[in-house]
């Protein structure tokens, strides 16, 4: 097959922040067009947005239903391949179901849906269907969150103790929301975004990728959520503090935040075995500090040629040229593209390509979600993730894939 | 009064630690001579570390009752005017009390006691003395959190919501206390130590300077403790994460730990209010990011114009010529020396001086520590701090000094 | 005109670096598509190329003659727009000229041409064919770079005095080019990449930027180059130090190294003026210190809203999610697509969007490598730049745009 | 012999700065003591000044002269051991010359003298009197300086090739010294300061300390100085830029200045070699990256294991209490009152003391500052140091000391 894989994009019309980050990060490898979408439940709204990426018309839908159903009547060398869906987390379920069952494969952003029930579901649809199903849980493409990963299994770090990641931000210090900031508006409705705002906003972005990191899972949490703008009228937690306790034994803390002023997107991850650790923070996404016993720290610096196989597949420039969010976000793209080339062309993915958030960690989200909350409404009470995860392959071990589809 | 203040010290013979950090910081500002000592309970140990300072042979002791009795048998003029405690803990207590009720002044390395009746019953006997008493939780010396103190009082991050505050460190990440490291044996033996290792021995620091700088107290904790070397026969906690929850109703998180591998004495307080936050990390510890809605970050440097008057009084060097952990440990010396001159001259001390911790925080501290081993004990229980804290005087508020002895 | 802008480009085959770049900087925001290339001066080879883009065969060309011709044929609807040149230092003179001459606007890599005679030329050949011309100086893209403009041209700084730039790497400190890297062959041939090494590649970015920022002009330099590396053969210097003077008696010091082992690509600027002053450096692109009298420092980072028009228009992502090299190189390519659209369109191009390198900075690039050559033969003598500089317009000044084409 | 070193301090009454910089560094380590002083030439002052240190009046003198000649009256077992210089420039060599002559080893401030005739004339001096002469180019005393001087004799870098030392403070960016600023005043006073202003007052330090890490001498140098406040009256510059040519052929780049608004101290040195680099600020002093070829860099860190000798005996606190500008200081009075200790009781000096600046230093520094003077009043025209290098022992190598009276 020698063309750009076609996708079809559902919401993320004009005024919409994460479509337009999921558009550049489609065509940032210019393997990936986009042919469609339905941009807006507002007909003429989505057929304008569409204009503006050069669409015709009669691709542009005015819903998700009308736009699965007319591309599926297209010609094989037309369709949409694929379909991204960027709408608020309550149509993610909806919109990911039916295009799955007519036959397209599907890139979803977080989280999967918008409770736990659904993502069950949908990890059924996606089993029976046998179609690909990725979740943007982007922060796991930076190249040194792979790198991180491919170092700990393969065991430089040790057997792992603990777990510190944060995700402070202070957008939301004041009501925001009510000033007509659309991305604050549906973020803190429990009707649009589901039942936790600050954790299930960014909360579950850290703790997934914690668990990419990592290869660990969380058995249980105890969360203690706070709405500090209750009085003026908000309704979903604006701060959560979470300990942490791993399958293995390791214990750790979250904390999350979108009150606390200055924080843009302040993401980081520690993680520390017993023999070294690494220190990495998403605001300066190309250095990681390594560290080991009695030695000086290391700095691990994006595309220098000491990074394992999975770093180097995740990069575009050389060292010192800053690779960012884009980028990272891109690799969810490319991976997912690649992997999508791949069955279309009856061929074996690379392993390295299915390096990406599958259903899996869909499904693992919601649980995480629904736990935090839980506990929280329990006073903090120790409360397990109400799911099952699947071993995932190590990186060298792509004959372990076949159970999960890929690597993530 | 025209000579320096005298003192002596009990511990910190050859081979300590924190015995040669007190000596230096009480030698910085050429105000606080060295006059004698209880070094070791080996006489003749005791008297090899007296000649290191040129002390003579009669005024080194071997132990502290012989000291307290020698010299307050000695003519006033010659007689120490305090004493230094800087043994293991164990003895801090024992030592402290014998010297109050001699008549003697009292610093103390942290924590106050062995454990929290010791300290409550040593609350009771420097009411009962009249003596100064004061504890060396020496971060709170940085002039930068005494400026980040001043803002917060003077209401410029608005009401408190969130604190994070850290403090790890890998240094026992092996057993290093098997190999003969002195620090290493006492610090993780519960006879010496008291109940708690991580916590008794940094976490109290952590609790000590988010009360200090934000004046508020905490209410409740959730503890998480961990001896990640319990099977290689480690007795205390490695390792603790903690929830917290303060008066006001602001939250919080605190993580200590030795086995972080790469961290040395990573203390750092990040504060957020309703108009801005603080960040501040030890290992740097000149510069404070400031914060505030809407407008850049600031970033605060020890030594410049712009700083308030506590965070000047606690300054030596002009800015960009970096004071360190020996100069804040200074800064507590420097405020409880000048207080001891107060009371021997019988002047009112400038309110400034007053800044330095006492048995309030002492109690406070072994409060924090019994919480948070008993809340671990019980699951991370939700559990309360047992003691009542007294209301401290503002910067600004000299007049409130008198129910606590000052402002700390 | 409702369709994306489309370009061919010359040179950028596999194995190239910089070919990539500027294809991912036209993609990101959708609004460019590669349509033709001369790609290899083997016919084969550039049509491989083109197929990993999806080009069909027969717009694969073997040189940029042949390509020029070809399109300068097609119907105006299927055509080329602008023709885009990653080739190696020698051959961007006569594509850029033919190019032009043809009808085409032209995007060049830097330097501009290999000699300050063929620059000169160039531009009398931009006028007069009328056509576009930029050249890549990549690093004025960055949001903060164009925020630093634009507070120095509002007098922000007050009358600048110092510049310091900097461009360390260190990949070029052992023979590399002796090792089949293609990269590093090139830039090591005085045939192929002209007069200098070091300062042409890179020394000639730092003295841009400064240019760019600062609004002003060398006078004269003084230079030190040296070829470290000479024993073992490479005959360009690999390290040089520069004296720099500015028109408006503004000092500064330029220094670039290819041989500063663990640099990598560590372009920094610093500016201080009689108010205040910047630092900015590449490595960290999203955050700018900006100081004044008596001021704390404050922090500047990408996409916040106290940030100015010129760096909101070259934003694409909220604060916190690291915009990096490619986004910065998108921008000087959205410029330039913009300004040929409202040529194409006939409309005036917004300001903002003209705010792209020129043929004017390509002259001045071209005069500070042969002024830097020249001085350093004679040992370091003061050497003025040999042209003559155009006013630019300000921002807020679009009215003077039309003698330079822009504001760049 | 147990007893404190015994010294004198000339200068450095109340409202000076170094001068209780130096008292300080002196006190930190408990053994040495201040007994003396003319510390002001205004006898009531000197005697009020003294007060503040508890020294009794009949040991305050009125001036140099005096104190020297009533200190040399003394028994031996009350007499001071050494002076300390702390006034301006300008006393400095008479001040050395009486003391040194007069039987009294010296520890003066930079620079050495008020020219260079001066110096060279207090080398012959030294000489001839064979007492202890050091001057306090104190940031060769931090203990990660030892390291990188360590580290390169040792050969870990290779051939240096490339030095770039910085040393920009912004404080006198307007006239300060119109205001009553004392430091300001006498330091831009050419009859008191000397030739120079900047490079005198800083300038000399940055290239101190580049000749102490790398072991090598500048052989010449081209020198751009600039008064930017001319016009406002200033006589001496406030800013410089200075070509550097090392005599073993590295290269290297010095600027320095005064009116780099924002900068408060920022002394930084990077050095390149053939094998890797260090590079060091003095804002963070207690770390250092270390680079290599195609390895990660590293972090060393103050006070942890694998730092070497000259580090380690130059450390006070385990890593991560930050040590600073004071304990670097402190580190010149202790390796020089060590020395002295060993002159005193006839036994040879352990060589990791002798790591102090001698007069061949303080030669050195004079060279500079007339050459780069010279160099810039000749339009930066190449100027050579006016002074032969005596070959100094490295750290490893005790029997070269004897040549010149240490390592330094």
């Amino acid at each position: 097959m020698n063309r750009k894989i076609r996708y079809g994009m559902i919401g993320g019309g004009r005024g919409a922040f994460i479509g337009g980050v999921h558009r550049i990060a489609a065509s940032i490898d210019q393997q990936i067009e986009l042919v469609c979408g339905a941009f807006s439940s507002d007909p003429q709204r989505s057929k304008d947005s569409g204009a503006d990426f050069f669409l015709p018309p009669e691709r542009c839908y005015g819903n998700f239903e009308e736009m699965i159903r007319t591309e599926s009547a297209l010609p094989a060398d037309k369709r949409m391949d694929f379909v991204s869906i960027v709408t608020p987390n309550h149509l993610h379920f909806p919109a990911a179901k039916a295009a799955l069952e007519a036959g397209f494969h599907v890139l979803s952003d977080k989280p999967a849906t918008f409770n736990l029930a659904q993502a069950k579901e949908l990890a059924q649809i996606v089993k029976a269907t046998g179609k690909l199903y990725g979740v943007t849980y982007n922060y796991t493409g930076y190249p040194l969150m792979r790198q991180a990963r491919q170092m700990i299994e393969e065991g430089k770090l040790g057997e792992i103790r603990k777990v510190v990641v944060e995700y402070p931000q202070g957008w939301l210090a004041t009501m925001l929301e009510n000033t007509g900031q659309k991305q604050a508006a549906w973020r803190v409705d429990p009707a649009i975004c589901g039942a936790a705002g600050c954790m299930g906003d960014i909360g579950t972005h850290a703790i997934n990728l914690a668990e990419y990191v990592t290869g660990l899972h969380i058995k249980e949490l105890a969360a203690d959520l706070t709405i500090f703008l209750a009085k003026e009228g908000r309704r979903l937690e604006d701060d959560g503090n979470v300990l942490l306790r791993f399958t293995n034994g390791a214990k750790g803390v979250l904390h999350s935040s979108q009150i606390s002023i200055g924080c843009e997107n302040n993401l980081s991850l520690r993680v520390y075995g017993s023999l070294g650790g690494i220190e990495w923070s998403q605001l300066d996404p190309n250095t990681m500090i390594v560290t080991s016993l009695d030695k000086p720290k290391q700095i691990y610096r994006t595309g220098l040629g000491y990074l394992g196989s999975a770093a180097g597949a995740a990069t575009r420039t050389p060292s010192g040229h800053p690779e960012g969010y884009l980028e990272g976000f891109a690799n969810i793209y490319r991976n997912f593209a690649n992997h999508v080339r791949a069955v279309i062309n009856g061929t074996q993915p690379n392993p390295l390509d299915m390096d990406y958030p599958t259903i899996e960690e869909g499904v693992a989200g919601m649980a995480f979600i629904e736990a935090v909350v839980a506990s929280s409404a329990a006073n903090a009470a120790w409360t397990p993730l109400d799911y099952t995860p699947t071993p995932r392959a190590k990186y060298g071990d792509a004959s372990l894939n076949s159970d999960r589809g890929g690597l993530s």
